[in-house]
């Protein structure tokens, strides 16, 4: 098959690469519908985070089964299944309490820009949808892979709940559904922090009653004018950086929480500054196998449509201009059909 | 009247200071019954905290209202009260939220290691007994202005439920009455981290389960072990040094919480290892006045006893020997009487 591998820097290539095969008896083979770019990759694309080898690229991703190992039981080939980008066992203890991505199995799911993709640990890792599903809801089971689930997290984590106000640090696409996740939560208030048109746009739409333009300490003055001087209840970080990390305890109201899923970056935080501000603060890669099945059924049952942060669909051999085009902000998401 | 000043490091002078008195109508006027020496005053003590100038010494008190100023409503002359190290008009949107030690109008309360203290914004700070106490329950009533609060808030913070595993690093009273916090709000193991022998005594009467004498990377490998490698729900983390926060994270499983009470000095938390942990994070100044009903309720029923913390009684006019023994970890914690 022809899959995709990142070289270094800005070096995305469509090449050939042996066909995934069965290799542990827990493992699945699923022919990819559907994968697409993530924001988290840009910080590889853009060489920060470096790379020893040519690596396959991807993590996001759903299809059809079309392979189990001997001892996988609750998948079956011919079934469409979504799983996280972390495989886990969904037995262990860390899988018990809920956080399938610190399972004592996980392990990355990497090349899956590519239509056909081994997945550790299928049984605790895929979860199938109840039939196959018609074609327009593809993009929307897809984000379940990873950034809709992390949009989630970051709305759980930051302690959401019905007439709070949010405030959401990032206009990603985990940002925007993090403003989705925040308003299916019932938020009252939903501050979206975006200078792009196009991205402010989406979050109005996915429920964004605030646009704040500014950003560092003008963000964090500008959120304090819009609470009254109190700050906001929740904020979702969904970037990664010292600055936006700063900008969301800051906005946040004593005893308020701070769900941060943006990969950090060099990121401190001092313990002073923290005790001063009484900000509560979790973070972490999304529990995405967590949520699967409750949205599944939100987006089977089209109460959301997270699809939508896909502005950009090219087919899976065009991959390296999707990257271009995450990493120019010309596009939000790129979405990769094989 | 005689007070207590500190001048610099071991420096606590016991020496004529004018009388306080009502400043602002919202004030009133404490003979104190009792006041004793704080952790967190160790840190100027011992000169890591800098002072400018002698600074009058003590935040811990209860006593006999003498007199107050014209707007005090709910508080009167010849009640007992208690009230927190900060000062709060439990009226601001921090205050409701229970976050009185974010108060908007907060004021440090300095100078209680005094027989008369000036308490700021009297009826946002004060609570008052339901009757004169006997003199038994003076000492527990006393610890409800700092250390039994903040224990409590620790607890909290590091979300204790029912049946749950604790771990509290730090042996000084605030941990012990961390421990105390957790067994009341039912923790199923509560593992105490302490390498002396009375205050690892007073752990189990507070009801600790299990003692732990290892510290840092040990330390956590020993509570791995205890937890059959899965860390544990809670941590009450209350000393306050990069050691001791690094210790309460790693021994944290993942999507518990750590409770930071102990005041930070020096201490740097890394984004990206926080985010590998999903731990979650939250302290500050504890909240005391939120919690003083419920506290003193328990007190007054003697269903708590954390007045066993004060393991030192002596007179007033003797503090300099109070910060000298608890400097050289000789006493727990020492109790002033005027």
């Amino acid at each position: 098959m022809k899959a995709t591998v990142i070289y270094g820097p800005r070096d995305v290539r469509f090449e050939e690469r042996e066909d995934p095969k069965i290799i542990k008896p827990t493992d699945a083979i699923i022919r990819t519908s559907a994968t697409c770019v993530c924001g988290s990759d840009l910080w590889t694309y853009r060489g920060i985070q470096r790379i020893a080898e040519p690596t396959p690229f991807g993590h996001e991703y759903c299809g059809i089964v079309e392979e189990v190992g001997s001892e996988v039981k609750s998948i079956k080939p011919g079934e469409f299944v979504i799983g996280s980008f972390f495989s886990s066992d969904n037995t262990c203890p860390h899988c018990h309490a809920g956080y399938q991505s610190s399972c004592v199995q996980k392990e990355l799911v990497i090349g899956a820009q590519a239509p056909f993709l081994r997945v550790p640990l299928a049984d605790g890792t895929l979860v199938a949808t109840p039939d196959i599903p018609p074609d327009d809801l593809i993009p929307s089971l897809l984000t379940l892979s990873d950034v809709m689930g992390t949009g989630w997290f970051a709305a759980q984590a930051a302690n959401v709940r019905p007439g709070s106000t949010a405030v959401v640090v990032g206009d990603g696409a985990v940002g925007l559904l993090g403003v989705l996740s925040a308003n299916q939560m019932g938020a009252g208030r939903i501050i979206a922090m975006s200078r792009h048109e196009s991205r402010q746009k989406l979050a109005r739409e996915f429920g964004a009653t605030d646009i704040v333009s500014e950003r560092g300490d003008e963000g964090v003055a500008r959120i304090k004018e819009l609470t009254k001087g109190v700050g906001a209840d929740s904020l979702l970080e969904c970037v990664g950086t010292q600055e936006s990390m700063m900008q969301a305890i800051g906005s946040t109201r004593p005893g308020g929480a701070v769900g941060f899923v943006g990969v950090p970056h060099g990121v401190q935080i001092k313990g002073e500054e923290l005790f001063r501000t009484h900000v509560r603060l979790q973070g972490g890669p999304a529990p995405v196998r967590r949520y699967l099945p409750e949205l599944i059924d939100l987006v089977w049952k089209r109460k959301i449509n997270p699809g939508k942060v896909f502005d950009l669909t090219i087919p899976l051999n065009k991959v390296s201009e999707g990257y271009r085009a995450m990493d120019e902000r010309r596009a939000i998401k790129a979405l990769l059909i094989p």
